[in-house]
């Protein structure tokens, strides 16, 4: 596990020690890459090294694209061969990267639909004494929803890129039966394994020997998963006093051309059609230049406070310019500048320790069904927006979130919708 | 829903709405009352006003102790129509609990081991537009784990107080036989209900349509329990500098005094049996007074400086003396005195914020097996210490938890052992 994350110091649950192997299993169009992805991103944004390893990636490399389904049938020995051995070179790049000291969690994609296979896994991963195994396993026993899931994702999958749809539909439920006939779902045999089983996303769950802070976490994330898409407005606070006196910190009302943002952005969420229909959800900070902006919509939900949505905290530095901390702190800018993700203000805050604070909003978000309304502040609209859109940490403190501009974003299935709508209000261009 | 909890605002899962019954279920010595006592001690921590509905009172207040096993057998006609009569006025007062505006969650604990009495609550909670009703089941397939939950509580229950002990496990394993009998696990006829079961101690949790902000704070919860008794070791910083000069806030290093006091603070901890032996963890804040403190120590394990260990943040008020808020910010001081629970310090945080941080360091500290030193702060303990001795809310900001004083606390099944031990090293008296 690699150190300095949260605390600038030894990780809480570094003491728990192992490294992990999150191992999918399920049929196909079950959302298995859809959770490996996720939880990529979720535990990346953590601060865990995190990285999917998806076996049809490798066969795709291996025998290309638009095989038939009976190349998926159990007993064709080519098929079969060939596929087991892109499932063990998968495996053994997970396992390649826990042993750098890089990698935290290896996410491990595939089927692994046979007791058989998974046990091989198990083997694999219990002969490194620092690393362990936990199974995720996907089953729908609405038919509804995967018949939905192959229109959604398998027909633009590149197994069929040149097919026409109505074929390729009809092929991939070739393919799941196959599989079908040979599937064995975790249960009663594997009980002294650790898994969690997600059933038709998250009606039910079961949680097998979970144990360790990162398994905590997963399943925590898996509790909150739905794949209902909504959209997320968010956007900074309008320009308040200390931006145009180029301060950080404060608690500072608006300006008058904050003022101004916040009218407009009433009228402009008055005619957006996401949040007019049915209900919405209003969340804001409890600082006064947020309060303030949010005081002007006429959104039918009254706002919800929340402290975990306030800026960073700079601490020492709080009311201070940039050029202050340049000029009184020299050295407290130079390692800021190095370390922009992990530097710590003096009796303040830095991104990492953001990250952590918002880790509870974030999964507010997930569960969250209707569309969300967020009035924010910028580190921490940067820290949500990585998030989102899987921007890695590094990139978190200079992401580009201006003030004045409504940034919505709608998760899809493989990747996140964005849009930005920059209201006529030219603001002071703020530091950084 | 209460408001003005958390944010001084609007609660964010107010918006969720609805109060809610959780029903416990399960054959007798199954931890549904541990259980049940945990999730109120718990959930009150938070701000959510909870209260336990036990039937076994219900009964003992109508027919009485000392009851034979005979009485709980299904077909005792008089038995079963008085059992059922205390099962409806407990439910009847629960639900009377939620109607009042205190009232949050309903804790409803008894066996309610038939389908046929489960619909009855069913029934009598959706008659309630604002209440959703969750289940918890507890299920033990492991023999053994019976067998000591009886010895451990059952034969000290009010029921057999004269009862020679062998005696009262035979007779309570009777008990358990009769319930046997008719007893419906939670399953596939539930699949519409929302529900939690635990299988023994949670190796196996199945989570079953689990909706809303306090049901997933409640699965998160039941996540880390163990009954492992294991003692926590909780004690403030040595004296710091701040201390000596009376003040507020800061980031002040130790007086002389207080290095003295982390010295003998290894010392003791050299000698003290419980964290000789075996694994420890050992958690601190990112302050160096608490940091300096622990630097003495010489257990074998580094320290974890948490960010929400943190002393409560008094924002403008940092490096002030509590005389200097009082006549620099009169109306400040006065509204701290009238609710020094929910007082937020301009641009700090009150007690109330304080516990939302500090709900990560629970559920750590719950699902941590080993002994834990713990060195942190006077608001952060006593947030702590309420938690974990079941102290109400009002009283968290008054509680005494000096200088140079270790508070062990060991959670046992209905309560939690205290030891308080002052290591000789007077330190100046600290104000609150
Ligand atoms: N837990 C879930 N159960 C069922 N469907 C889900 C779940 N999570 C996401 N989905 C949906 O499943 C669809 C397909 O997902 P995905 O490509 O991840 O399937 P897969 O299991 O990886 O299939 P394959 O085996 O072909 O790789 C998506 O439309 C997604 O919305
Ligand atoms: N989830 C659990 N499963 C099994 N035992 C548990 C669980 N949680 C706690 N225990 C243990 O169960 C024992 C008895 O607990 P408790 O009195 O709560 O049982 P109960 O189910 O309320 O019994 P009764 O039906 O007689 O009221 C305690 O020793 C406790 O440590
Ligand atoms: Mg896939
Ligand atoms: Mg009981």
């Amino acid at each position: 596990m690699s150190f300095e994350i949260f605390t600038n110091d030894t990780l809480p649950h570094q003491q728990d020690g192992k490294k992990l192997v999150l191992g999918l299993t399920g049929l196909p169009a079950r959302g298995k890459t859809y959770m490996a992805r996720k939880l990529c991103r979720y535990l990346s944004w953590l601060g865990f090294s995190t990285e999917v390893f998806n076996i049809g990636n490798y066969r795709r490399d291996k025998v290309g694209v638009n095989i038939p389904a009976e190349w998926f049938d159990q007993n064709n020995e080519e098929g079969r061969a060939a596929r087991d051995q892109c499932a063990d070179a998968a495996l053994a790049d997970a396992i390649a990267f826990l042993k750098t000291s890089e990698g935290d969690v290896a996410i491990y994609d595939g089927t692994n639909c046979t007791r058989a296979r998974r046990q091989k896994v198990e083997a694999a991963v219990s002969a490194e004494s620092d690393m362990q195994l936990l199974w995720i396993e996907s089953e729908c026993t609405n038919e509804e929803l995967v018949e939905l899931n192959i229109r959604q994702t398998k027909i633009s999958s590149p197994d069929y890129k040149h097919k026409d749809p109505q074929q390729a539909v009809e092929d991939y439920r070739q393919r799941i039966a196959q599989y079908q006939q040979y599937y064995e779902p975790l249960g009663e045999p594997d009980r002294l394994s650790s898994f969690v089983k997600v059933i038709n996303i998250g009606e039910q769950l079961v949680l097998n020997r979970i144990h360790g802070f990162i398994p905590g976490r997963i399943v925590a994330f898996l509790m909150n998963l739905h794949t209902i898409p909504r959209p997320i407005l968010m956007c900074r606070h309008g320009e308040s006093e200390y931006n145009v006196e180029n301060k950080i910190g404060g608690d500072p009302p608006l300006s008058s051309r904050g003022v101004l943002f916040a009218k407009r952005l009433a009228d402009y969420l008055d005619t957006c059609s996401e949040v007019k229909e049915g209900s919405v959800r209003l969340w804001t900070s409890t600082m006064q230049r947020a309060r303030e902006t949010v005081s002007h919509l006429r959104l039918p939900t009254s706002p919800v406070h929340w402290k975990a949505l306030d800026e960073i905290n700079v601490g020492m530095c709080d009311g201070w310019s940039y050029e202050d901390v340049e000029h009184r702190m020299p050295q407290e800018h130079h390692l800021r500048t190095k370390n922009k993700l992990r530097y710590r203000y003096p009796r303040g805050e830095s991104y990492m320790d953001l990250i952590q604070r918002l880790e509870p909003i974030i999964f507010e978000l997930e569960r969250c069904r209707d569309p969300v309304v967020l009035v924010g502040h910028q580190a921490v609209l940067r820290c949500l927006y990585a998030y989102f859109t899987g921007r890695s940490l590094d990139e978190v403190p200079h992401l580009d979130i201006p003030l004045h501009t409504i940034i919505q974003l709608t998760p899809r299935t493989y990747h996140c919708d964005e849009n930005r709508v920059a209201l006529d209000v030219a603001p002071v261009k703020t530091d950084t």
